[in-house]
């Protein structure tokens, strides 16, 4: 059994469409809709356990894990989908110890998980061009303690990669054909490349160019993520759903 | 630059539809319908260099990487399909350090990918009844040098699972919704389970015994995989493909 | 050239996301946000053509074909989508002069969808229990000149069906698996029956009861539908999509 | 209760893997790997019965009806897959009475599911440039009956549509935008264009010149298809399915 301690990321839980981050700071409050929550109460207590708002509602406390965090930054800003994150992680061969160039940074998303896969041995190299995205990102990546594990670049990319035989080098911006070249020359031989696009246009002309920079397996998906709405009897898959979040190509170095 | 030393991994590489993994070993010679390969000839070369068989043709030398072992295991036994492994991984919250269990072992595949993902630091705690079964998974995590990451037990997971304050439980097997109740004791407070099931009678069962459990944000998903055929002018998905492989129940110990 | 007369009716077109069908009588107005119209002006207009509102704002004259009908009755009420309602009629084997017994009436989209098929020389038999709906799906109809296509029954289905020697009937209900043995009786041989249902639950016990009743070529299918947003180079599929309507089950009498 | 009758279509069904369409010719006789069949002893039998072969080998007696043919034809060519067929003809407006310009003929599917639509009153007006298609095409229609709501022409339609005031114009042919303008001349004012491509720069292309052509209500959709094994407490999506056939483009004359 585990408690709640003073700095601990904690989560509380109402029900499965609500729920809050806090990071438990001794003499401070908690305020929502559903009551204010004294974070003095909560040091000592086991997680699994509840705590009762000052109007009465019972809330679940648990750990704050990954998922959480990376939810709580989808809902800041668009990331790229976690179905697309975790495919572009295995198909990139990253693994514990790994050496991942990628570009953008963003907020920082896929920045977190690749990390989350690479340490303690491993580095993820992230490129960005907006200090602003930047210095967001690096907030996220330290509440979520990864940030020793990533290194931030404010640079352009398509203006070269400084690293050299990476295992692997992702891309999810806008002209990922540009990069095409410098990922070839970053990449040890059998190195992976995977980027990330929207649009069709965009998968033709990345293509293309691994084509020309005489990558090898190279392939070009799309995963579709249907939701079930699960019920004895009434089973069926939801009716709205994402049809479409973008295609990831994937190629080797030869 | 790198080069073949004895004992290495390597993949030979003809095209995309065909090539070889082999281990280099001094005095041994590769036999192929492309021709014979002797191993002391490939020793001392480079890394994206080729080598031409005595037929004459020539095969790239690539290190072989993770990716290529899993694709060899899927060659010889059927292997959740590496879209459904990266999803599972991610939503049960794997990552470098996490403490796993699994079951059913199987082939070692999934095994393979999450141990991939925990060292050095973390654990996979593999069940499997079958003797040869487990045998088999060994071997192929000898091979890739993850063993030391796997406790494998032979042992039915309906009679208990022995490991407690685990990060995850995840489950391939026929009948997940007997293990529900076991995998909410092994794991940590705000753990996660995750199952992968072919049927939608499985994912009705399963939901239900977790939702008995007390689970929290229960979700069954399924991904699609649609490859395309690139080529300017002519892009399109691949007229065959992969319809079904199963569905991903995942929830959170409360 | 044709142009608008008395009576006729006409789809006012403003843009692809706005536009009203409506039935032109001497001396009535038209009334929309957009200003007013004045029915006298329509009159003798060419279609094709533009009338300007009160407020001064341009719209086109077109005539209101069967599809702009639909889409009226589909923002009223839930309807079968398009696409389940034409794979329908083709899996049925709905055509000229096809004698087509269907359940529940609704508000009659599919109905007419059939009657539109089955005319001059056919006939559509339609089941409802509810007198509100079947009123409402016979103005419908009414509305779209088909009602002499059809035959309304109030009655329930499942307490037999009178025609004889059909050779297509067609269910849209909540327990379709209830009528399939009144379905083989009142089906031709070599007939066809068709059910549209949106959960896997009720797919389950229609291919059941079917292949009790000895039914053959019995097939579930469902038709997933995805838009694009074609633009020179920035074309990709939508983000949203709708995931699901139903499954459509369909077998022969033999 | 009907007869077999001299001349009739009747479809011979071992199992849904399995089954003749023949044309009964007094005199002769049918042979396959299950035995022989004698036409003199289908005569007079009543459908929904069975005939024995010489090898003692029970085949049901059924009225061979459009859909059999339908896969039959579907057999021998290549054919739009009937999931499009039903939809294109839905969104092209096409019902009893329809006047319709095709092009290609091909091998005549599609021209006989819409023939089988429009008539008794309506005509489908067929451009077809090879002549072997169609003669082909001729065939299959007449061996349909439904040869008499069919024009068949041997002509490029890029070369102009003969046709007038045309409900719709349906095209499956390699480039579809060549002909968007002459569609345009040839339809009634509200009239549609469908076009079906295999290839999505086919797509953006035909867009692009609708768009020219002031085309409204122009969208661009693929229908899925996905099959389902069901069994009871083990129902799952076929595991091969057809991941592409092609998408449907259309608009409408303004």
């Amino acid at each position: 059994m585990s408690f709640v301690v003073e700095g601990a990321e904690v989560l509380l839980y109402l029900n499965d469409r609500k729920s809050w981050i806090l990071k438990v700071e001794r003499g401070k409050k908690f305020h929502t809709h559903k009551g204010i929550v004294n974070f003095e109460d909560l040091i000592g207590k086991p997680y699994g356990s509840e705590i009762v708002t000052s109007l009465g509602i019972a809330l679940k406390i648990l750990p704050a894990d990954y998922l959480d965090h990376l939810e709580r930054i989808a809902r800041k800003t668009q990331i790229i989908y976690p179905k697309d994150m975790a495919y572009i992680a295995l198909v990139a061969n990253v693994r514990s110890g790994s050496k991942v160039v990628e570009c953008g940074t963003g907020s920082g998303a896929l920045t977190s998980y690749l990390a989350s896969l690479v340490g303690p041995d491993g580095k993820v190299f992230t490129y960005e061009m907006r200090e602003d995205f930047q210095k967001n990102a690096k907030k996220n990546l330290e509440r979520l303690g990864l940030e020793k594990f990533v290194e931030f670049k404010l640079k352009d990319i398509t203006k070269g990669i400084d690293e050299k035989e990476v295992d692997a080098v992702i891309l999810d911006m806008a002209t990922p054909w540009l990069v095409v070249e410098e990922a070839r020359k970053a990449l040890k031989i059998g190195g992976r490349m995977v980027s990330f696009s929207p649009t069709i246009n965009q998968v033709e002309k990345t293509v293309t160019a691994m084509e020309k920079a005489q990558f090898i397996n190279i392939k070009a998906v799309e995963l579709i993520m249907r939701g079930y709405k699960v019920k004895v009897n009434e089973t069926r898959p939801d009716t709205l759903m994402i049809g479409h979040t973008g295609y990831i190509v994937s190629g080797r170095r030869c």
